[in-house]
């Protein structure tokens, strides 16, 4: 079974690396963009067998690994 | 008009990263996890109304800027 987990920054806290790639598609004259985030995906390969127990054990690993809960928000997709 | 595009590794390069995430869930006591492979995700808002169009915008800066296409693969989604 796989899982994709998508990490981001939470609204509000500033994210300088999305503002550069703004700033570089300008440059590159694409116009038109009013905003970039940029994240993380992560896609695990998981042996578990039921959704539901999967979905849980990954968000325990976003809790203690993956994300910094603090800053980022996470959106686990079982797939 | 929102889009995401998500950039993963092309099979086959390999991902030292996703493999020190892998060993590190290992170490936390999350067994069952085959493989991890890391990418980026770059949400955009774009001020294009029509769907195809910012569709095909997107893309072009994919191939401009956003992924390298010689080890990354790429996907845009628009929401």
């Amino acid at each position: 079974m796989k899982a994709r987990v998508t990490i981001m920054l939470k609204d509000g806290v500033l994210d300088p690396q999305g503002e550069a790639i703004r700033h570089a598609l300008g440059g590159l004259g694409h116009k038109g963009v009013a905003g970039v985030r940029q994240g993380k995906v992560i896609e695990l390969d998981l042996d578990a067998t039921d959704a539901a127990q999967a979905k849980t054990e990954v968000e325990k690993m976003c809790e203690g690994l993956l994300a910094n809960t603090v800053i980022e928000k996470y959106s686990v997709e079982i797939v």
